[in-house]
């Protein structure tokens, strides 16, 4: 039987979640799954984890959480009983983390506030960058783990910070991809080719993480491989939108870039890449390839 | 004597043309250089270059151009009268350029377009690319002075191409100059330290060249330092923004960012580098650091 | 003792229900009205009206609802028990007002949604449109209280429309008061007088009701007699903008006017009227008067 | 023989400059009109006015000048010989008007600086506003002519301020033409019909006088019967756009429009109403109707 501290819990499944336990796995972690679907639980077994049945099963001293809605923190935040400490990947409103903090903390659980940076795909091939935050002490502990799932991370503070973060560089990202897509359209309307462009434009001052990642789809005009879906984009779109309302904080850019992502949900990209912004721009500028 | 192949003219020597000339005097290069501002001709002397004392004196099988003005230009083309390639490095609007190639043409010259991406700063540590348009053989001929100056250089095609690819290159540095100070208005405004958001946010799916580049005086909110001042910069904007709205191309974020860009002037930096618009955000979200 | 045709109810007795009720009064009706601050209560008697204790006893055929907040509708949809017609004249998400109506609907009440088009200014000079949506007959029965408060309704239909109505109005509000401000901003820039822009740009084709209405406050450059104050905005903003995220509607214009209004906030007009969106231009124009 | 002062004088009988001349050989007015193109000298005559053969022979106290161009106000300012006040009504930069006065002035010519404010639907009813700057004894004795083609005139000031004026208010209809698209594609999305978001809406506080002028186009969804071609409004664009940026003068809400004109000028609407914005945004929104 190992000992605890090669054990780590990992309650959510999905794209990020199992990517993340895989990668544990790997680095010689005994990972303890949950998810409510049967299957990824199974998947969970073959990438070499051990799978439980329920929340309160996941016995370990260091838990991550991948959830899909603020709702699903809450449900988790009940049925958790053992000690441990939490380290909360998802992004959501930081109201929703404090508010789960606050629960847990009565049962003498510590939830950290750790989002992450990097898609689905970053997390398979461990490009994630872990954004800490929340009680000193815990996040010391938690640290061994980050890297059998992350290539880096940073600690930032008081819990929140994490997701604050989070939120700056989300609102780049959401600027860069519409910026990218901008500039692929001029430059195609004005006769350049789109492979030159990525290779040039992106060898210069102009170029950014995003004109880099999503830049090949826009080259090939084809989102249908999505790393990060609009609809769930939107999601993102929305908090960053608040938070931002919220601390009267003006981001002129940001909400431009929010337009364009409407348009997209309503041309029919929902289940495509962000990247598809491109779509929008080339049709708005009557560009045919 | 030297051979030709060996020297290399250049007409303007300014912050780019200054960095030019000497890194091209490091290379091996022997420098013949014209600026209508005497103390610049002495500079050039001081760095191992050989002034002349016009235009016309340039004699060289390739001339590089790095004017301020379309105006210069077009004097420039009048007093040309030896056969050369002229690498024409400046950023003008294309017909300005266009003009000059067909008044340089009828006397055998072939200008070529060949805009740069970097800074003054950059210029003088070689890191400059070029981007090179117009007569195939010419380019070929030319190029053989890029690497004394530059650290790549890229054929796009037509004449005019370098000058497209510019542009769309640049059109992306104003909106993520512009995004970057969003990001750190709102972590600032948030809570988080300028130097943490540089540290952390640079890190991951968010950063751009131009955060990098940028960030570090966003930090110390000091512009004083300026590689690209505001009030240049516009003339940069005006062309982008002409030239997007003839090709029917909508650039929302662009022309977003240009709001900025005039606040920054309103409020008298001018003179400052266009990080500024860090400043500008700030009092518009009336942060105090 | 009066008979049902002649008496309404009016729960919310704020800036709008309490001028509601006033013009009510005045008009022959005979106004039961409750609110939860007894001194509104006081003031409606003052006005001619009869105040009672809760919201069960507002005896009515007919009963407008004018509350500040979803949660408040909730709370009144449990204690409303006699069988009436509610006329729901807030602005909130049509889903809160849906789930009032299910609610409502299983005790025999049919809700009506009715927001107003005007501000409490308006309300108090019966200047305002309701915009009528709903079960068709018990819309017919309403409306013989509608000019008892406002000088115009319209019927736009199915459950619902008033609300869709109310937003599609108060988006262009967003934006023509913003637009008013970049009038105003530019032209003093330009050496205008406000008072001739007034003056001369109200009599032609860029004028709108927001310059007429909001122009004298931008005239002057005071903005503390507040007819909207900015934080009430703030939420009228994030339901629109919602909406339109939903619908995948791109609102280009009213997106950057939201920068606008949050950078209100941030520079402490957050109690003023929202023509201080000028005061915020002339400081990001660094105009000073 | 009728006196001078019955007489006036209009160069340039465009939609504009025939539209005036007609009214004011209706008001009682001796109108000597050219134009460069033989045609509209023709329909001069048949309208009652007297045509003339070149600018020179364009003899009155009084000149009205309607041109396309500030190549033709310099063309027209050579050939102008005869002391006279001419009224220039054509929107221009300020530095070409400014030009053109100073050649007139050594001519004892004086140029009045006089903006219109109407399309030419408006010009043929009368329905336009002079916004008249310059000299004020010059402006007092040309005021006599207003009233023959306009509604209402304005004596704005210095030399400059009519045109500064014209910009003020152009700016409000660049935009209000397009959150007027906004607000349709808003409500057709949400299910309300156009007629009735006209109806509704332009009875309220979000109208404006574009919404009325240009909401029957978007009503019906064609724009094919232009009174302001998007081509021709691009100029406009492109005069306020720079006006503002050398000000130092913020309009992200004009600059965000600007983005959806380039769109429409992409997709075909160059000869249409630049009320086809709404058609741009209903793509964008992916609405069918």
């Amino acid at each position: 039987m190992k000992n605890s501290q090669q054990s780590v819990g990992v309650i959510g499944l999905g794209i990020m979640g199992s990517a993340m336990s895989a990668n544990l796995v790997k680095a010689g972690f005994e990972v303890r799954g949950y998810d409510i679907v049967a299957a990824r639980r199974a998947a969970l077994r073959r990438a070499g984890g051990n799978p439980v049945r329920s929340v309160a099963q996941v016995n370990a001293g260091i838990v991550i959480t991948s959830l899909p809605s603020a709702q699903a923190l809450h449900d988790v935040s009940q049925e958790l009983k053992r000690k441990c400490i939490v380290v909360e990947t998802s992004t959501l409103p930081i109201e929703d983390k404090e508010k789960a903090r606050d629960v847990l903390k009565r049962k003498g659980i510590t939830l950290l506030d750790c989002p992450l940076s990097g898609t689905g795909a970053q997390a398979r091939v461990k490009d994630l960058v872990v954004y800490a935050s929340g009680d000193r002490k815990a996040c010391d502990q938690a640290k061994e783990v980050f890297p059998g799932f992350s290539r880096a991370h940073y600690y930032v503070g008081a819990f929140g910070n994490g997701s604050r973060m989070k939120f700056v560089a989300n609102l780049m990202v959401a600027i860069h991809n519409v910026s990218a897509a901008e500039a692929f359209v001029l430059g195609m309307k004005a006769g350049l080719r789109p492979e030159q462009i990525y290779e040039v434009a992106g060898d210069g001052a102009g170029t950014s993480r995003m004109f880099q990642v999503r830049g090949p789809q826009m080259v090939r005009g084809r989102y249908g491989d999505a790393t990060m879906k609009v609809e769930v984009w939107q999601k993102d779109m929305k908090v960053i939108g608040e938070f931002a309302a919220r601390l009267g904080v003006p981001t002129p850019l940001f909400n431009a870039s929010a337009a364009v992502y409407n348009a997209a949900m309503a041309q029919g990209f929902a289940k495509d890449d962000t990247a598809s912004v491109c779509a929008v721009l080339e049709r708005m500028a009557g560009l045919r390839r």
